[in-house]
């Protein structure tokens, strides 16, 4: 009566497969790595929030959520903002989380509409800042045409906060007829970015001030709703897009990688000072945090017309194909480098740039 | 031809005065009082907030926004939790995240579908206190029947935080055919709470374990969607609903009182164990933040339908009608005293229980 059926067996092998499978978090205690979007961020999100919170919305793990009311479609992210410093040549944390969150339904092919914002402020933080910062997330939502129409204010103690972190988040509407994701994929697809990357996470570190190194170079925070536009208005063959923060167009490539992926490092845009930068700091521009950059993953025929849509929009000027989508071997990003070679563009371990965003 | 036209005069002064009647932020330095819910946090929301992001939708000020999106009206709001401790007798900082929102939607007269999550970790935070939170999270979410769909992870410092801080935004449907808000309450309406005040600030307090004193209390953190659901099935004459959060109900009383309001001291449902407490802590239950309770103004005749139906819900078991709305004195709140007195029940000033949510 207690014996176990061979159909039963193989059912508990399989769960005891699956078990195995999933990630597990191996440390006892949350590191900075577990926030970096890099490898332990994604562990994490899968073995404690998607392990928890799983439904079908969720599981997709796309910036945004997307589900029907009424007749609608909407999109739903959110993000939150702990960037340090808080201000920085070309933008300060307030247009950072306004931009952010729009970027996030823009690329799930949503028109931003509707924005949340919520503050932590540490007792003690300047009022004044707090205006300025403020005045940023009135002018980026201005500029992204979307109404911040609810927030909410915490205060903690001093010491228990850094200064003031954001949280945003946003709904949009979207109205693109083919459903965007990384499942659409598929090889002979060509792979898109927006223009040069790393410049807000360089220069965010070097707003540290901790580092002899200086640079002309402002953030690229920017809303990318316009080009996103203008990129689903010339071709119905974007496959998905994402916008390139935390973790770099690597961590992107690395995400929607299921076929294999050979990126050509010399087509990645990367501006002189990034570059210089990056070397100096022994970091790889591919992995550094964009804040106005897409990577779009696009039908291999309507590449040189997703190219043009997007050299066209100001924001894409310098937007290049920088690689293609190929069958095998599948799951990897292959990085054909500079000097000829071929090597395995992997998931970050660690975090060489906390706090960015 | 410079000459001002008295006509042209009588609106300069019209905006002057205006101008003079908006708040100002006086402190050069956020304090602990501009979280709390009460006179500070309203100053420093209309003077810094209102002013910069102003928007038809946010000016009302709602528990949450609500707009049209195809053919459903939608509510749309945030909460950011910083409650100290992250544990509590009754609940922990993830349930009461859930609630919160869903709570903030309900009382919109929405029904909470989507919510998103966003954690500010801080650096060696123990992955096991994070898995109970979410958990917890889970389990209120099936409760209040919602998916969380989407969520955001960041890490900080060691320092820079303390613990964990969650951050909910919420997407709702509003069904109800009248349009609920402050700006609909009459004189001649009832004001409902739904059941004894107080009892999550007491406990959060209690639990800091910096005073010595002992009560058998829980946190009420509980979501209220069940509960304003049948308020609202019982009767059309529901004007106005909050939850009673940071600022317990007299913070309600105070945001919605436009024409007076008269509070009977003696009807408002105030456990022993929340009184004790808060005779030997100095502090009146009227301001100590619910979790699970709701303020309702409903028209004069459906008072009694309207409390029928809160008493037929377990949440509304001690519901009571604890006062009315008169034509006069205006934007006043009155309290008719144990004693036999009357007194102005003000909004808050400073934050006697700071982090309570």
């Amino acid at each position: 009566m207690n014996e176990i059926s061979v159909r039963e067996q193989q059912v508990l092998d399989r769960i005891e497969r699956a078990r195995r499978r999933r990630p597990r978090v191996k440390e006892d205690r949350i590191t900075l790595a577990h926030g970096s979007g890099g490898k332990a961020t994604q562990t994490l999100i899968e073995a404690v929030f998607v392990d928890a919170f799983s439904n079908p919305l969720l599981d997709e793990l796309d910036d945004a959520a997307s589900f029907s009311i009424g007749g609608s479609r909407l999109a739903f992210t959110t993000d939150s903002f702990v960037v340090s410093p808080l201000f920085f040549p070309g933008g300060n944390i307030g247009d950072l989380a306004v931009n952010g969150t729009v970027n996030d339904l823009a690329v799930s092919g949503a028109r931003p509409l509707y924005l949340t914002a919520g503050f932590i402020l540490e007792e003690g933080f300047p009022v004044a800042d707090l205006r300025r910062i403020v005045a940023s997330m009135r002018d980026a939502a201005f500029a992204a045409d979307v109404q911040i129409v609810t927030g909410d204010t915490k205060v903690v103690q001093r010491g228990k906060a850094d200064g003031c972190y954001i949280n945003t988040a946003g709904v949009g509407v979207i109205s693109y007829p083919t459903k965007l994701g990384a499942s659409s994929v598929q090889p002979g697809d060509a792979i898109l970015v927006s223009g040069p990357v790393g410049e807000h996470g360089v220069t965010v570190m070097l707003a540290r001030g901790e580092l002899d190194i200086e640079a002309d170079l402002e953030s690229d925070t920017a809303a990318v709703h316009g080009l996103v536009a203008s990129l689903l208005a010339a071709t119905p063959g974007v496959r998905v897009m994402r916008d390139a923060t935390r973790g770099g167009v690597a961590t992107i490539l690395n995400e929607v990688a299921k076929a294999a992926e050979v990126v050509d490092e010399d087509q990645v845009p990367v501006g002189t000072e990034v570059r210089g930068a990056s070397e100096l700091l022994g970091i790889d521009p591919l992995y550094v945090a964009c804040e106005g950059r897409i990577v779009a993953f696009v039908s291999g025929d309507s590449a040189s017309a997703a190219l043009a849509a997007m050299r066209a929009h100001p924001l894409g000027a310098s937007a290049a194909i920088v690689g293609r989508v190929k069958a095998d071997p599948p799951g990897l990003v292959l990085l054909n480098t500079v000097f000829g070679g071929t090597r395995i563009c992997d998931l970050l371990v660690g975090d060489p740039l906390p706090r960015i965003c």
